[in-house]
């Protein structure tokens, strides 16, 4: 208990890409933190809204018919149900995600990326 | 649809200090933002953990039987039930909460402070 976060902390404690570790759990919903690196697969959240914030680089979520770009002190809400592709156009982008403790990380695809069960750090 | 948020022009949008604005709405959840000054009252929410995000400026968490001091980038959970206390020893702190959107700003106290209704920016 009393237990503080420190997000720089959390993030230099691991290399791996497109796998989010919890790093807190609140009202039935998870903190993440994840590091994306080149292009995710197109996927979907049937129940779930998925909030991407950049902490440190840039990114891009693709949707359907747009795309929204992310710095650092910014976040974008992807509707449950709707397409996205999240893409680092350079390097490492740094990303805290808000969801439900159900959001599955590839959404509705299964891929080697896919992992039932997050680390928590 | 396809907004993101800037945190950054959030927080250059108002001065009142100690009422959030709601930011964002996600799976029953609000995203807040707030300025702190000096102290606040001692409360708790019942129901609801409350997540604090310190984005500049440093602050305090008091709680019965210790306290947690957060600088920018580093967050706490303030686990439901749990008294506790924001102060912030100097200047202005600007924090992001998450939280269900049922918690009252003031929890189980009433005071000028309180607002049923909180402002979107």
């Amino acid at each position: 208990m009393y237990k503080k976060v420190n997000l720089a902390a959390k993030l230099a404690s691991f290399d791996e890409v497109w796998v989010p570790k919890v790093v807190a759990e609140l009202n039935g919903q998870l903190v993440k933190v994840v590091k994306f690196e080149g292009e995710y697969c197109w996927h979907q959240h049937e129940n779930e809204d998925e909030l991407f914030w950049v902490l440190a680089g840039q990114m891009k979520v693709l949707l359907r018919d747009g795309e929204v770009d992310l710095g650092p002190g910014e976040f974008y809400v992807v509707p449950r149900g709707v397409e996205h592709k999240p893409v680092v156009p350079d390097g490492i982008c740094e990303v805290v995600l808000f969801e439900p403790d159900t959001t599955l990380n590839t959404g509705d695809v299964r891929n080697d990326l896919t992992r039932a069960r997050l680390d928590r750090i």
